[in-house]
């Protein structure tokens, strides 16, 4: 295959014009109108064949997951999507149809979230990968950031936490398998929270740890309870019976969920765009004056599971800088 | 070495604030304010060790170059570059004071050229590689694009040809290594040229592959005159005696020099603009009705020299798409 035949078949299914595309693919760069009154919101990560996927991902997955792990960071600003650029590396002898389905796979999760593929890149390398850059827009003001937490908003997240982490088992069930392979973006909650929440991100490194980085940007701690994280009828039925059930769901990464802090005024308000989101909003604890994050069992026993990836060792999550 | 540690290392030199960085490194994502009145230029390419570069490379170097071929594509579109994004896979073992001096590297190149580093992320890989992300302005109506060329335009290259693949041969002369190491994008330049030329584009992959790139683009077809070429001292002197003294120069990849075509009536303007820049601007032919490039001998034989980077294969150059 021939590299313009690559490039041909990765992008054939990709939206190439959106909002503010003046000149998308096939020229030096790009030519992008940014909206008017409102800050840009950029971000990059890279998913890796042997360390983010492998062969048990369907190639679709691949290309769904490279795009979607970027937008959950939007999510996680409040910010809308507009446009990625998309740089692939390609071992030599790899299989075409392999890759086109990748391309199809970024472009349907591009369809979904109204993103345009503005750009890319393609290279030889030793192992596919897929880094995807996004840029998305947000009003002044909106944007939610790490810092901005204070003491006694409550700290909540979306969704159900340790699927994705659940996915990596063997045997796992099929709902935490998909959890990994086809995370799903909080972009309409995100967006709602924009307005309400004190702070947040995304969580992709395991909500212990990210908690803790909110935490820090904030200059505060935080005080959670492990029995109220709330898990899905699947990782519950999963775990039952292990010795620290709460492991994959404190711990695990790739929750791709929104973790915010909430003024207790704002609380209702924020429930009520969960609603609209359709999207659970729990409440998991309190941010609280000091350092770090104080996590409970049951009984009132602090939790000993430390969180800490190292994102330089062979697992999931992607670290940013 | 931590990967915490390792972000803190190669960051430590890189200038993180910069014209309307709002939020930098350290969130979820950036938070950029657009200039107004302004289009976004945005590219994206891909430095891959064992593909892009080699233990010849110094680290520095590495880190230069992955910054300085994204801001080529922006000197070809005729923009100022603004903010950038990298994303750095790192094989695990990796020395930390060599990943440090690649981020001096591009800290080097991203100072020189007014370029704040905005975001990033790290990830495990086999290989080495920088993917950065370049975002840029121009002025309506000033972007130059790889449309508009029309016959009787005069097609000009800036700089000397060639230098940069003579770099890669054994005992090249240390100029052409450096060109190959260090390119120098032509952003002033290219910026003056925004309003006086009907087409550009940076030359990555070679002359004559670039220009029929442009004139695909444009339909038109070009014909040079190879002997126009200009070629450094250097390299006059290391390919006097070969059977083509001109295939570096019409084919060689990585020139990172600028190709426009300028219309006759804005020629002397060109000129100038390239005197003020303090790059040589030479004219190597002209714009004609049809199709592909016509390039010919001093003779005026037709050159059989073909023109065609697979990237695929593990040599030079990258293509956009």
């Amino acid at each position: 295959v021939t590299e313009a035949d690559l490039i041909d078949r990765f992008t054939r299914r990709a939206p190439r014009a959106g909002e503010g595309v003046v000149l998308g693919i096939g020229d030096d760069a790009a030519l992008l109108a940014p909206p008017r009154g409102e800050l840009l919101v950029a971000t990059v990560d890279a998913v890796v064949e042997g360390v983010h996927f492998d062969a048990r991902f369907a190639p679709a997955d691949v290309g769904w997951k490279a795009l979607a792990v970027n937008l959950s960071d939007l999510a996680g600003m409040a910010a809308r999507p507009l446009w990625a650029l998309c740089a692939l590396t390609v071992p030599r002898g790899a299989d075409a149809r392999r890759l086109a389905a990748v391309g199809d796979g970024l472009a349907a999760c591009a369809r979904r979230h109204g993103v345009a593929l503005a750009g890319g890149n393609v290279s030889a390398a030793a192992e596919l990968s897929l880094t995807v850059t996004v840029v998305g827009a947000v009003r002044p003001g909106r944007a939610l950031t790490r810092a901005g937490a204070r003491p006694g908003d409550v700290v909540l997240v979306s969704g159900t936490l340790g699927d994705a982490a659940l996915g990596l088992e063997p045997g796992a069930p099929a709902a935490a398998t998909r959890r990994q392979r086809r995370p799903v973006p909080r972009l309409a909650l995100g967006r709602s929270l924009g307005g309400l929440a004190s702070a947040g991100m995304d969580l992709s490194d395991g909500l212990l740890l990210d908690l803790s980085r909110l935490c820090e940007a904030s200059g505060v701690g935080a005080r959670i309870a492990l029995e109220a994280l709330p898990r899905s009828a699947a990782h519950l039925r999963a775990t039952r019976g292990r010795a620290d059930p709460w492991a994959l769901a404190a711990g695990g990464g790739e929750d791709y969920e929104l973790l915010v802090t909430v003024p207790p005024a704002r609380l209702a308000r924020a429930h009520a765009a969960a609603r609209r989101a359709r999207v659970p909003l729990t409440p998991i604890g309190f941010v609280v004056r000091g350092r770090g994050v104080d996590a409970r069992l049951p009984g009132g026993a602090r939790h000993a599971g430390g969180a800490g990836h190292d994102h330089l060792a062979p697992q999931r999550g992607a670290p940013r800088f």
